[in-house]
């Protein structure tokens, strides 16, 4: 499967390419200074869609769901990633050439080694060769050459490259030594792969010893502020937090422009939802018809990729999605793509394989989305289960839990620990913490032995990781050690987190695509570009064009786009001398739906043509019923099909009418 | 002055602070961690003003003035930021306690000292002594003893405070050793000012050697994009782009909460104008009359802080503000500030002295509000003239220029340099465009020595700042220098940069202060706070409270808020068992302006009671006519008099309504 245009045309990326930074869409960061990989900057349609799409989506889940919005910082002290894993574990393998010095990405490297000898394979068989359809982490082509492979080394390398993203380090030097693969740049084999840690460091203050990094993800704040969202929220369990904003990833090498940088917009939300139960969802039944395209573990592990369409009631009812949260917000994000003009034939849910997932997931579903590099993840929905909290709740101490009240008390005899805070204190000192939050984790049999210490010995031991030698020896009037009986009316417990992440750059990115095509121009061979975005998500709703530059069109201007304005609808007079088809030209390769002529008729009677852009089919109407067109259009109310049954038909000239010089 | 609450109470910090930690307006980041400095996360209703703040700020100057938006990244490598002149002057001093270590912004050191002597004077003379007008740069509060000083001496260190923001650190170091200035935590004299550079730094990419920073401002990446930007606007001028997002400063000893810290969101205009002409703009008429409060260098040169209200026709006129396009900035800052709620007799417009003023501006006022912690800074609008496109153009040799049409072509005689690529590239390979800019920026004179210089030896040679030992040697077949005739038919130029810069954060924090107040709560001591923020800005527009948990209500509520939902209008139901009256509180404290109760009688009748949170008053009426009022009051187009003449009066208990238990 190859990615196409929205009329089905195959899609030329280098013509998209070019219209793309013609138009400002975006643009390589710093371009004058030679560009830095990885970063781009959103020029004035480019960032337009960004806000665009981010208001959609904070309707579309934080206003229609009462989710609780925060904005954190990205500046993370290390202490906070290095309890979350992300000091240890937020890591991709690279290798060097050891000749040239180039860094590879591993795991691209092995991609793109084994691909071009199968294409070369190919090849030698006289088979025509096609792009193959999930190339989304290529590094960059190998170039291939016609040798013919046995059949047997053909599947090997096939079943490897479906599990790709499976391996990790060692595996995939063993895979760079078993198949001898050489850097096509240099032919030396790279060296073994390292670990390389994929965030941006810096310090935070004056003084050296406060390093902190960017936050690779916006999950960390909201974990770090759930007790306080809890109380936000009056105690009411589930809710869920959402955040929007920029994260960072030090990417090895950065390639296939706004799908892969170093600084992005994400929106994330954390849904915190009670383990027991079976984490139903009470909107679950509004969302189970919803028929949602899988491609599940089980498959990818066979080395194939062929998917099937489940309605969602049905995938979480036969446990190819785990549980009704999970389910319910895979079906949100495809209602949200399927707003904003994702072309649905082109998105799929892939579950992550168990080497793939991210250190804190128990359970990953990507929405993915297939463009010109491919199928490419833009949504990933993880359970993350109670990892995030309970981690965090660990090492500082704090209480990380929901209480609910039981239905009927229970009651529990169990060995529990008091501090006497003003011994335990001044003894640890900075440590007081740390060795506190030792003694709170410690299990019911320490607990025991700990207690008979103390009456033995005036004073007990504990293994504290992260303090002095790793034992703390802590005197019998700094605790307290007693089993008690007590009667229990609520229950204590940490919130499981399912958590739909979304990357705004792909998904902006890939929307561009699915929502570009071209046009034959009339008398030329010239294909002219259209991105056909639905009206709520493009960049500019309306362009007016005065059809002369004569002055007494001015107040119509004038009046006109502030009166659009004033019901929230953006406008552009484009008032310059090229001619009317050019100017509508422009547009559509901006994706402005509507395009508004004052001409010298406007004049006398008031009366405007309206130009839809997909159809570049016309309607004349005064004033009024033309404003109210426009209005229920971007509304999404009305489609132009309605309008031109409603208004008449405007048979002008579009293309090259002249126009008077300034 | 000091700073009350909107009904002119005096305000308690405390307090307000205790409410905006209650109702998560924003928290430390990290607590449960112990905090970092400077570093706050937002939570709902912080995140909510934000996002109201800046969707007003779009509509007020991207949308009604056709800006061209752009979002560039915060990633940003050292040689723009070298070429900008930040790595070399963005920096605050800062000296070190030699008994303790700690780490002081000199400044602020000084000031803090010189203040507590002063207040001390004021208690040995048993003056009531008032907290001072201006201690926005405060460290902390250093100690007063009540020591009398000389007269004189108080008038020496009352202008020292009035000039503190115009000395440099010699300047700060000698001071501090004038007048014994010593650390109250240790009692002793810290060491001389350093240099210490606010940027945050780290390394862009896998190799360690790319150093990049977190951007200080958002308009370096405006400036790089501007030839583009210009291409975007067809060549129109002026023209001007505009940027919301985070910017970072590693500010030494960040207090205060939100009005000093090293995470913010920026909101920054890049106006780009020819500097011929006087830089005047199109749409000043529009504003001249608009009455602003200034506070002029001169003034605060004498040690003074009087401000004058002048219309900013006549400050353009009297030079007292340089420009039309400066002078119409401002008066669109004060419309953008009045528009959102701030307080405008809490404002004012202050220039910055000349040592003040960052290493690229020429002029400089700032937007202050007045707070607790004294008249903040804001909005800063600066004259940048074209010092950082001259600066980008010359480094990189792009040029960031505009060409316009001449009325009259004219006649240019002059010394031409022709660079012969094939040559000149190979010769100096990664250094040909330095050197290449090089000698682009050589004078006519230079270019004369030089032509003769090839003529004569067959090279010549140039300087070349930043290349080999400083000098370029440029043999005649690698460049052309000719004398010659031409005519042109454009001017070119480069553009003057005038920038109104928002810190978002600071002016949530005032707008905060500016809306706050409290009223007596009925039957008790207790003063229950209110914010008063204008409908479009307030975080929440409606709180819908059921009288009752009773099944019947839920739909209800369902339907309500669907219905202003699709309007646009946001709301909170709370169905909570507390009491009407604590719900109510609740929701003053966050600032909702409107609610509706839901009850028995809505079930018959379909009609409800709609509340102002600012009288507390109500009024009745069925659904239709609630809705409309309440569209009506959050559009600004009507005030809760005018609903009040149209709807009847409701006189229900508020407070304390039992409510069954769920």
């Amino acid at each position: 499967m190859s990615a196409t245009t929205l009329k089905g045309q195959p899609l030329d990326k280098a013509v998209l390419d070019a219209m793309l930074r013609r138009r400002m869409f975006y643009t390589p960061s710093f371009e004058i200074y030679g560009g830095v990989g990885g970063l781009y900057d959103f020029g004035p349609p480019g960032c337009s869609l960004l806000t665009n799409i981010t208001d959609i989506w904070r309707k579309h889940f934080i206003l229609e769901e009462d989710m609780l919005e925060v904005d954190c910082t990205v500046l993370t002290p290390h202490e906070v990633l290095k309890t979350s894993g992300h000091v240890d574990k937020f890591a991709d393998w690279m290798c060097k050439d050891p000749k040239n010095g180039e860094i590879l990405r591993a795991d691209h490297f092995v991609e793109a080694v084994l691909e071009a000898r199968l294409k070369g394979d190919k090849e030698a068989r006289g088979v025509k060769v096609e792009e193959k359809d999930d190339p989304k982490k290529k590094k960059k082509k190998a170039k291939s050459e016609a040798i013919k492979l046995d059949d047997a080394l053909v599947q090997e390398y096939e079943e490897v490259l479906a599990r790709i993203d499976n391996y990790g380090g060692p595996e995939l030097g063993e895979l760079i030594k078993k198949y001898d693969l050489r850097n096509p740049e240099t032919g030396e084999m790279p060296s073994d792969p390292v670990s390389f840690n994929l965030m941006f460091q810096t310090t935070i203050g004056p003084s050296s010893n406060s390093p902190g990094y960017l936050r690779p993800e916006t999950a960390q704040g909201q974990f770090l502020n759930f007790a306080k969202l809890l109380e936000f929220n009056q105690g009411g369990m589930p809710f869920a937090s959402a955040s929007i904003g920029k994260s960072y990833r030090n990417e090895i090498s950065p390639r296939a422009g706004l799908l892969r940088v170093r600084e992005f917009l994400m929106a994330e939300i954390e849904h915190f939802v009670d383990p027991q139960g079976g984490k139903k969802h009470h909107r679950f039944p509004d969302v189970e018809d919803v028929e949602l395209v899988f491609l599940d573990r089980e498959t990818q592990l066979a080395g194939k990729t062929e998917t099937r369409k489940v309605a969602v009631g049905e995938a979480v009812k036969s446990c190819l999605v785990d549980n009704e949260t999970l389910g319910y917000f895979l079906a949100r994000i495809h209602l949200f793509l399927a707003k904003i003009g994702v072309d649905q034939s082109k998105l799929r849910f892939r579950q992550h394989m168990q080497n793939e997932m991210a250190h804190y997931a128990v359970d990953c579903w990507d929405a993915e989305l297939l463009t010109t590099s491919g199928w490419i993840e833009c949504v990933g929905c993880a359970d993350r289960s109670a990892y995030d909290l309970n981690v965090h709740a660990k090492k500082t101490g704090a209480a990380l839990v929901v209480r609910s009240r039981l239905d009927e008390p229970i009651t529990i005899e169990e060995w529990e620990v008091d501090v006497e805070k003003k011994k335990f204190g001044p003894l640890f000192k900075k440590d007081a913490k740390t060795v506190e939050a030792a003694l709170m984790a410690s299990s019911q049999a320490d607990r025991e032995k700990l207690a008979n210490e103390l009456k033995d010995n005036g004073k007990a031991t504990i293994t504290v990781e992260g303090y002095g030698d790793g034992k703390a020896e802590i005197p019998s009037d700094a605790i307290r050690i007693e089993f008690r009986k007590r009667v229990e009316h609520t229950r204590e417990f940490t919130p499981n987190v399912i958590e739909p992440s979304f990357g705004i750059g792909r998904i902006l990115y890939a929307l561009i695509e699915h929502n570009f095509w071209t046009r034959g121009s009339e008398g030329t061979d010239e294909a002219r570009g259209v991105l056909s975005f639905p009206p709520p998500v493009a960049p500019t709703k309306v362009l007016i064009v005065p059809l002369s530059s004569n002055q007494s069109f001015k107040p119509h201007l004038k009046k006109l786009s502030q009166r659009l304005r004033s019901i929230g609808i953006s406008s552009r007079v484009d008032d310059s001398s090229a001619s009317i088809g050019k100017r509508y030209s422009r547009n559509d390769e901006l994706g402005t739906p509507l395009g508004i002529t004052i001409d010298f008729q406007t004049l006398q009677d008031n009366t405007f043509t309206l130009r839809d852009r997909d159809s570049t089919s016309q309607v004349r109407a005064e004033e009024d019923k033309i404003v109210e067109a426009i209005k229920s259009l971007v509304d999404s109310s009305k489609t132009w099909a309605d309008i031109q049954k409603e208004l008449p038909a405007f048979e002008g000239q579009e293309v090259d009418v002249a126009v008077r010089e300034k």
